[in-house]
């Protein structure tokens, strides 16, 4: 926990084919962290469309980030273009070397990954990329968010939302995040048991993993990159 | 469940201080729906921010919409300008007369009661803004999602991805909303058992009612104001 007289600067990444609410669910608890700026970062100040069209804005380019207490990566099928983006990679490792939390979400975490920060840490992802978290060096855990330390990681999508409240909590406190989860009603009733590959009707997890095939092996291709590039072997049998 | 090969005209509502994840829970779920088209309509193209900064930007005019299959209603605390505003309220009304579904997340209940459209139904909303129902003629019902033939409202915030997927489920069938349930990784594991007023702590409860108490001031006044307009007789003990 923070003191409560600190002043915290909470920032997310914001990039081209991001999933929406890996961002929006998040913004939705940590915009609202007592005594805390927060702010949306992107490479330029342009708009950007979500992976289904969604519209949004960045508050500011990634240079005019102050050093922040808390880095927010999400992640989506736009992930893919920034696993070898220099300039982005480098912004998540300076910050991270000075940030009190890293939180990604969903793929979020291969972008932390190609950025070199996930080498021996406990790790988890999205359903269907969580067999290339080795590919960074990191050891999976099935678990919805992993808290390391430093390291905040959430499974896919919606998971994010869970993740950001354990955030709020290590930060502010039990009672803060609390109070947020009140406000936002975080009592959630999912209409099916469907939510996971291990739950989910064999044929709708079929349907879900062909759909997903193109991006799949698309991440599968740049994971062995990346883990060349890290000098990471990966284990015999992590390979698609 | 409407026949798979008609496509379906899917649309939310935007309004300068929504909260922003009344709709872009929905949109995650709803912008996923197997032949449709999902669009976002607002008074002027212009981008709006919500109640916490987030800016959303439309994807038309209210009076470029088509006759919409699904029109969601979002809410927050910019509500209350919408409330005498017959611009939108003669929208969210002509909408209506040819929707399958109304869907209402939150606050979006009120403004759907100013339209006229809860006299004599079972609704909810927001916690904060329950007791407001019956001034728009509403019979609230404490539940999480309310289904009632073409009008479906979620309670606050958060349950618009439940109320959405329910949605899923009437338009496309439970095999469709499974999937995208499982793509979205909805499993969810909130942290503390805070997302309601009957399980949050007391002092937690306290503080929140304390921190809305002034938009839910303004909201007891304009609810008067909507149900004389309506020509409901409020029952005794439903005034704040």
């Amino acid at each position: 926990m923070i003191p409560q007289d600190t002043h915290l600067q909470i920032g997310s990444l914001l990039f081209e084919g991001l999933d929406q609410i890996d961002l929006t669910g998040p913004f939705e608890v940590l915009s609202r962290i007592p005594n805390s700026t927060y702010r949306i970062f992107a490479k330029t100040a342009q708009p950007v469309r979500d992976v289904r069209g969604l519209w949004l804005t960045p508050d500011a380019n990634l240079a005019d980030a102050p050093q922040l207490d808390v880095l927010h990566v999400p992640g989506g099928s736009g992930q893919e273009a920034l696993m070898d983006d220099d300039e982005v990679l480098g912004w998540i490792r300076q910050q991270a070397a000075g940030a009190r939390y890293v939180f990604s979400v969903c793929t979020g975490a291969l972008i932390c990954g190609a950025a070199g920060l996930l080498k021996g840490r406990p790790a988890t992802t999205h359903w269907a990329a969580f067999h290339l978290l080795p590919f960074c060096g990191a050891i999976p855990v099935n678990d919805r968010v992993v808290v390391d330390k430093s390291l905040v990681f959430a499974a896919g999508v919606t998971a994010g939302i869970d993740g950001a409240l354990r955030v709020a909590a290590e930060l502010r406190g039990d009672e803060v995040a609390q109070a947020i989860q009140l406000y936002m009603q975080y009592a959630p009733e999912p209409p099916f048991n469907s939510g996971t590959p291990e739950t989910a009707h064999p044929a709708v997890l079929d349907a879900a993993r062909h759909s997903v095939r193109a991006i799949t092996a698309q991440r599968e291709q740049t994971a062995g990159r990346v883990a060349a590039r890290l000098g990471i072997a990966v284990p015999p049998g992590a390979a698609a």
